[in-house]
């Protein structure tokens, strides 16, 4: 079967990473174009219009929130007049200077901006100097720099803003930039406030740079599991139901479940047990585990039954430890790797939550492996391998290791068992090393309970982001009393947890295979696998046998049986980004045969239908 | 393959059903036995060692619950003694006669008793007269009667307890009867007063009565869920974690997994589409289903959050119309069959929860129907006649249907809707008729918002239940604003529900399981479908080699490789109920043979191992 790419088109070169010192340059540039905007818009527009109140550099670039009279609102629409003229302000190449005045002395600049004087006020009672950024031309800037030092602050020459910087020293370092979005943002974040309009852009020292941005924002936007989500109807969130807890419809609960059946298989194979646990347990539960009080607020709000208090659970460990404890256990039984696709609750803001990416209830492919301490170096590079796997499975290359240690200098911030601490990361690094694969070690990063490996991603769209931990715990034995008999028939305490969700948490991966995919899910996995399409009303029949014969050996497939044209219907299985059309016509019906076409392509290929049901089998149980 | 029953040995002859009637008279008759009892324990030990404070009839025969000092415990052993003396006294054919006199009168009689010192003051408060029932020979019950009426309670010659009856006439119409148990109580079953003992013993008109009962309470003990979940290890409920709250343990999991694989199969064949939702949602919610407030008390606690108060579901079946509802439906999409492994989770008494039948947080294999007025009837046909299939697969032959109408004479307890009532009824009696189902039809016993067909069970020892419901629903379009687009273009509010759970609650299906199978799981189902034994450690090697075969096949093996004796092995699989034991030893290993064994034989087979796998592989296959 052709090996159709599901990647996307092919993005402008990628900027080599930029070190940490040019990244600080960068945001000094940007911090510069945002001076630049707010000059340029109080230019155009006046300052009784523009009423400055704060702007910032961001990772992504930069924002000017500005007040304005009632009858004045800024659109997209003016940004090529705004960035014309950002533009001339740039090539001017004006000077960026920073001076100090009193606070005084500068509550007189802006004697007509409550913003500023709001600013202000602070810094006075702070009893600090306030810091202005001048810009303008070298004789501009020279000439306001001596009337600040004169003590003549209503005279200024040059644009000035109270700001602590830093800047770049000239605007035409800024070499290249673009205004982005008008959205409403209140003063101080906080809707008690007013609401001022914010005007995002971005800036670079390279166009190369801009356009891979640009690209990527593109790509992004094109790629947002809240989008793709809604159109190939995998779920949504109900405002009756609660923020943050999502309802798989159909379609996404195939696959989710084809991912549970996968990591079903592949788990059993690895020697896993699964267990089912509840979603709720006793606060006794959590205070043995230590999760209480420490962790109480990021948990939801108790429960009070007629037998105690309860909680919803915020992670599987606690059951998990209490199954392997729940009748002595003995050395012919270690490793014991108990897993769940359990789900967990957090108490997140409502205000932070967003799409899959961030929710109240996660389920994971969770698992917790209890093994002996000569056990723990083959049981690491068990799950890393097994990680490796789900990954090529998925079409995922683009990740390395970090192995995170303790720090022998801080032992007060760790566990006191300095034996396995070395023990530990020197079995684990010697897997990372035996198994070849790229990997950095970071001292001072470990849990207090263990040293853990992430997995860190770079997605199709150039973000950076940890997929997946393997925490090691030194712990769990001590808080749950963990203990097996061993070979020589004594009772011994020295069971090793290791916790491990290489999917991460199914929401979020979901989302992560969205934007990778782009929503064009590869066969095994596509909620619909294959659509029929008759040409005409008359092919219709046939079109059901063929879905028949496709249905019987398990393949998902959907006839359109709609008096709709072809192209029709193929724009809207496109849409739907269903991997194979499975177009029938005379000639069709008449040879049993099927042209065959791909979601990528505008080829059709008429194959046999037997032949062509029996590859396609093949390519689904080999998760191609 | 050889079809092994997995049915308990025969029972003793069934007794005929009792009439209402027949089941009052056999009240009365316990409630005498009982006096039997609590005079054969007063002349044994006497009225000073055995305080008598109370004892009723109960459904299963009767109990006496006593006071005694510190030092006088009795204990089963002396069950024979005291049996003895109770048949001298039913064979005395003693009357039972009621009398009544002042409460002032009585509280003279039970002088040193304060137990019945508190029933008669709580009697002389509410002014009525004090009921006793004379025990006695017809002279000495004459006498006492006299004796009554002439104010002289001292000298009563019959034995007599404070008593409101019904009794039965003279002991010995009590033709059978047995002590059972002996237990602890609290006087008015609250802790904080003293603890009583109590003795629990049955009684019948009818021998073979008797003894069934005593066949179904043994068989009943031996095939007790509790018992043999921990013995199979399949679940335990953990007090750290919470009563109610099952912990699924491995072997758990791969039966309630296969259950769950099963349904799966059937209802995609079916036409259901999957879904997975939250476990919790807003009070909004709930408020627009109905459940709140109304159903407050049975559903966990509140947990407020920063953008509302969210529970915990009691139930799937909103969190199912919202997604009928999430966008526009037409009637192309109808019936939507919207299926969900979900879990609710019910605030029942501490006290009252009991292994998996009574649990604070139920599984269910849930599934919601929308259909159009016309698509009732095939669609109530296609879930009874799942449900039998079901049935069939499991092994369940013991079953009715009861359909559950309204009543047009008392509208106002059900939804005015009459035209829906006459329709829907005619309809599933049809398709009850056309199954040609034993079933019966009870008016008046519907729910408020739409008739019911109930599944009645006679489990193997003997008890009825309900095992599933198939409910229709008149009333959730309202309230949910349920529509589609019809044939005409036309916005269409005509959209009927069918709540099912075919399977029942998956905790309590699991201990129905249990006790119909005795453990004993059929293959498809057991949590280890075979064990390979090696005679002698050198045939460890070919045993492994064994279950390899059998692993690649899926089939779940395990190797006994202890070096224990072959006898010790084989006792072993059969507590785990393991249906195929393999023996492997000299002869086997040379002639890549396996002796099967199943576990409820004593008879071995040597096989060849590739035509065994096979034909064990086409049993699991076919859930045989």
């Amino acid at each position: 079967m052709a090996n159709f790419s599901t990647q996307p088109v092919s993005s402008p070169a990628v900027p080599a990473a930029l070190t940490p010192a040019e990244l600080d340059q960068l945001q000094a540039l940007r911090h510069t174009a945002e001076h630049v905007l707010t000059i340029a818009m109080t230019r155009l527009y006046g300052p009784e219009k523009v009423i400055m109140a704060m702007g910032p550099a961001t990772d992504d670039g930069f924002y000017f929130d500005f007040d304005s009279p009632e009858d004045f609102k800024i659109s997209e629409a003016e940004f090529p007049k705004i960035e014309k003229a950002m533009a001339k302000l740039i090539q001017a190449n004006l000077k960026m200077v920073r001076v100090e005045v009193t606070a005084a002395q500068a509550k007189i600049l802006f004697a007509h901006n409550p913003y500023k004087q709001e600013w202000l006020s602070e810094i006075e009672a702070s009893q600090q100097p306030a810091t202005l950024y001048l810009t303008g031309t070298t004789e501009q800037v020279e000439a306001d720099q001596a009337s600040l030092k004169a003590g003549q602050p209503e005279s200024l020459k040059s644009f000035f803003d109270l700001c602590k910087g830093p800047h770049i020293s000239t605007t035409n370092e800024i070499k290249a930039f673009k205004l982005l979005s008008v959205a409403g943002a209140y003063w101080h974040g906080d809707e008690k406030n007013k609401m001022l309009t914010r005007v995002y852009g971005t800036a670079f020292a390279d166009p190369a740079q801009l356009e891979y941005f640009l690209w990527q924002r593109e790509e992004a936007k094109k790629r947002d599991h809240r989008k793709l989500g809604r159109e190939l109807e995998l779920y949504f969130i109900d405002d009756l139901v609660g923020k943050g807890l999502v309802m798989w419809l159909p379609k996404g609960t195939i696959v989710r479940d084809e991912i549970e059946k996968l990591v079903r298989e592949k788990e059993q194979a690895a020697g896993y047990v699964r267990v089912v646990t509840p979603h709720i347990a006793k606060e006794e539960l959590y205070l043995k585990s230590g999760h209480l009080p420490y962790y109480k607020d990021s948990m939801y709000p108790p429960m009070v039954m007629d037998d105690g208090t309860y909680y919803m659970k915020a992670m599987n460990c606690p059951h998990h430890h209490r199954i392997f404890g729940f009748r002595p256990r003995t050395y012919r039984e270690m490793p014991l790797r108990i897993a769940e696709y359990g789900t967990c609750y957090r108490n997140e803001l409502s205000g932070t939550l967003s799409g899959l990416l961030r929710v109240r209830a996660l389920a994971m492919n969770d698992a917790h492996i209890y093994c002996k301490r000569d056990q723990i170096k083959s049981e690491f590079e068990a799950v890393l391998k097994l990680t490796q796997d789900y990954f090529k499975i998925f079409g995922l290359e683009n990740y390395w290791f970090r192995l995170s240690k303790w720090d022998s200098a801080h032992t007060e911030k760790y566990i006191n068992q300095p034996e396995n601490w070395d023990y530990a990361e020197g079995v684990i690094r010697e897997v990372l090393e035996e198994m070849k694969v790229p990997f950095v070690e970071v001292s001072d990063e470990a849990a207090f309970y263990g040293p853990k490996v992430d997995i860190q991603f770079k997605s199709v769209i150039g973000r950076e982001e940890t997929m997946s931990t393997i925490q090691l715990d030194f712990l769990a034995r001590e808080r749950f009393g963990l203990n097996y008999v061993d070979e020589t028939g004594e009772k011994n305490d020295q069971v090793f947890v290791i916790h491990r969700a290489p999917l991460s948490v199914h929401e979020r991966f979901m989302a992560f295979l969205l934007e990778h995919f782009a929503g064009a899910f590869p066969t095994w996995l596509a909620p619909v696998q294959v659509k029929v399409l008759p040409i005409a009303d008359r092919h219709n029949d046939y079109a059901v046998e063929v879905a028949a014969a496709l249905n019987k050996v398990g393949v998902r497939v959907e006839v359109d049986d709609r008096s709709e044209r072809l192209p029709a219907k193929v724009r809207d299985s496109e849409l739907q980004k269903i991997p194979y059309m499975l177009v029938v016509g005379d000639s069709e019906v008449e040879a049993k045969t099927v042209a065959v076409r791909h979601r990528s392509s505008r080829d059709q290929v008429v194959e046999s239908l037997n032949e062509w049901v029996t590859k396609l089998k093949a390519e689904i149980e080999a998760r191609s």
